[in-house]
């Protein structure tokens, strides 16, 4: 691919622009287990550059594709077609905090806990709370609709979007939604944008809710000796109306994985369920904790501890924090990709789901955790397997093929949080056959040259393993 | 208009299609100051009739106007151009309610309070509340993106909406979003049919979030002399991180009218604000209710009262909740139309916009009270006009015009809570040259026939006191 590198540097200088191999291979890959070059990077600083950069790539019909911290995990920002990484980094300047009315105003290169170290002084926090808030943007958090353990009382990124500046495909400036917490002046073009993925246009600004930090938090844990109670005591604490802040499940493997990599010690039981809640009020906190206890005890819950405490709250939650990081030590040789990471399912199918993961895993020889926002009916899994072996992959395939019809069967959904990206693709286009026409449709509507972030969710390969390039050596 | 009503009454039966005159009367008006007769009237009673009925309006390119109950305020189902209104009342059964996951799937035609009445023995509810909930439809807040008194807590219809079923312009059915809590999975198109008024797709089915009814709700109202004092203690009560279930000002011209409608004794000070808190345990309700009374102390409030019991809030509420139709008794010969009706400002604009309001009235011969939901920066009025007389309605274009100049200039939006429709389409479209092509181009990629709803938001005449009729009689 032919890109005018001159061009770019005089739009945004020429630090800011780079094609050498090294800066494109470190942008080649995101956490995802796809690779593929770039052509350029550039690191705009302003709107107008934004604007400049995107009337060129449109004119010259060069694939652009915006990218925050490379934490996306199903490839949503590996150029499989080269183009631009159009790199959001440097804009990352918090705008605005207007308290009056719970709104921020920021940068799409804001990291989330900045945004949050800002806001804490005066009380406010931020509430998606993806995993990799440490380094996510919010805005690669509003492209893939990022939401983490707090979404069971809090919801998902698309809650909190409130306004948008978005720059289109062919370089105009719009303003989307609204300075205000409630609007219904014309479409909601701000929301149809969250989630998209960077394929309808670029976030140059957003104004997001905010809310105030409860005063009290309490965490407590419950062990189960089988995952189907577990399950089913997921359902019946949302089914009596508590209002738990996290729900979260650990499946065995879990358990013996953080075990294995941090020694804690932990019990290796069926499942482990954390649950918690806050508030301003420490009645109220104590009331929808007891109450979860006393369902988790119904349901065979069993060495149930809470706390108030910070410190002791954070040693709980640690084999919950690390277990992502842990999985790879479960069993020697193997390591953990992101794929399948992600699927969501009505609550009262979390211990069915669990159960039928485990066992496709097992009969397909990879090996897959189970936990996650089970409050909101997300599954968290990843598969583990040997990166060497080509047939390693081959497996991998065919526990997504077999894994999703299951998902899809039960009314899930393909990705609760992270997006569809490549990896993705395949099974979510076999079960959504009925809206691919309409989002394109919306698609082409907005980037009739198809020039952001093309080949991605409804243009994806439909075999990457073929189409697409591995980011491990194999075989 | 030519419409084929025999091949209509062979889709939905012949009871379900009228081309009566007295009918089509009915179905001329909504809740707005517009008047249009439409050609036919369509009942449908199942998604696969919606199919039948679209393909044909889309093979004729016949306009279809889907529609509620009609409740609407700015003429959004008025047919200015003729075709068939497609009343959805029919279909209003409660299709699922799922606790575990509260969520609740529902048809288009289902009211408002039914739905709660439902959910009610169930110890759940359905959030958005807006005022007409006693006959206003699933389908219709959807189309409207409504929300209410308790926006303030629970936001509006879009944070509820998690999946539907739409039928779009062609007769083909899709199935957008989920049947779980969050998703990234695709276009969150559901999110872009909201608020859309009819234009992009009906909506023939709607998966819903609901919450648990909190056990305990604080009502509190305190007199303000100064409309200034009250707005204040609005934006301090959101910025102390208060978490009020409901936050609602009425100025002294609203104040004055329940008096006169309802002979109810409220004081005739400068402003009156009603503060809510809900929750499951008394400690915390208290606590939210002690620190809103400090604030408004703070701002020289005075004359507060709170109460827990029903019978009592519903006293203490009772003036809010009749102002609207209390409005017209204001003062002899006028008239309370729905025009400007809900525009919303940042919540530190809330004192010098009502001022600007009444000023701006005043020297245009038309009188506005202000009110509303000024804790999610909602601010209700209403021109109340001599409606015989052609000059006051030449009055309310004057007022309409500079009203909204300054609304957006100070950062408000032309609707809060009601949509666009015909009423509030110029001040809007003048505001937001910006999105008009960018919503037609979506527009035109799912409706090219233009037949949903057409001439409405940024299609709607540019004036309509001279393009539209009213539905009173002028002059």
């Amino acid at each position: 691919m032919k890109i005018d590198i001159e061009k770019l540097k005089k739009i945004v200088g020429k630090e800011n622009v780079s094609d050498d191999i090294a800066d494109l291979y470190v942008y080649a890959s995101d956490a995802s287990v796809h690779h593929a070059m770039p052509t350029a990077i550039v690191r705009p600083q302003t709107i107008e550059q934004v604007q400049k950069i995107m009337r060129y790539a449109n004119s010259s019909k060069t694939p652009i594709i915006a990218r925050g911290a490379g934490s996306g995990t199903s490839g949503h920002t590996v150029p499989i077609d080269g183009g631009i990484i159009l790199d959001m980094k440097k804009m990352n300047r918090i705008l605005d905090i207007r308290p009056e009315d719970m709104l921020v105003k920021v940068e799409p290169g804001v990291v989330d806990d900045d945004l949050n170290r800002a806001l804490k002084p005066m009380g406010l926090f931020y509430p998606p709370a993806p995993a990799s808030s440490r380094i996510a943007t919010i805005g690669g958090e509003i492209a893939a609709n990022a939401s983490g353990v707090r979404s069971v009382k809090y919801g998902a990124t698309r809650d909190y979007v409130y306004g948008m500046k978005v720059v289109l495909a062919n370089g105009d400036l719009v303003n989307l939604g609204s300075n205000t917490r409630v609007h219904s002046s014309g479409y909601q073009l701000e929301r149809l944008i969250v989630g998209s993925e960077g394929t309808l246009g670029i976030v140059v600004e957003a104004t997001m809710g905010i809310r105030p930090i409860p005063k009290f938090r309490c965490l407590a844990v419950a062990n189960f000796d089988k995952l189907e109670d577990a399950g089913n005591a997921i359902s019946d604490i949302i089914s009596s109306g508590c209002e738990p802040s996290m729900l979260e499940l650990m499946d065995k493997i879990g358990i013996v994985a953080v075990n294995k990599a941090m020694n804690l010690g932990l019990k290796e039981v069926g499942a482990i369920i954390l649950f918690e809640a806050d508030g301003n009020v420490k009645e109220a906190v104590d009331f929808e904790i007891e109450k979860m206890k006393k369902i988790c005890k119904k349901y065979n819950g069993k060495d149930i501890k809470k706390s108030y405490d910070l410190a002791e709250r954070t040693k709980l939650f640690s084999g919950r924090k690390k277990l992502f990081a842990s999985l790879s030590r479960y069993k020697e040789g193997i390591i953990c990709t992101d794929l399948a990471d992600d699927m969501g399912v009505p609550n009262s199918k979390i211990a069915e789901a669990a159960e039928k993961i485990h066992e496709i895993a097992e009969r397909n020889n990879v090996i897959m955790a189970v936990y996650g926002h089970c409050g909101s009916g997300v599954i968290h899994t990843k598969i583990m397997l040997d990166s060497k072996k080509k047939s390693q992959w081959e497996d991998a395939e065919k526990v997504i093929d077999e894994l999703y019809d299951y998902i899809h069967s039960v009314g899930g959904v393909t990705s609760a949080e992270h997006g569809i990206g490549l990896s993705k693709a395949p099974p979510w286009k076999k079960a959504r056959s009925d809206i691919i026409p309409v989002m394109r449709k919306v698609k082409r509507a907005l980037d009739p040259n198809n020039i952001l972030n093309p080949h991605k969710i409804m243009d994806a390969p439909d075999n990457w393993v073929q189409a697409t390039n591995l980011r491990y050596k194999v075989g």
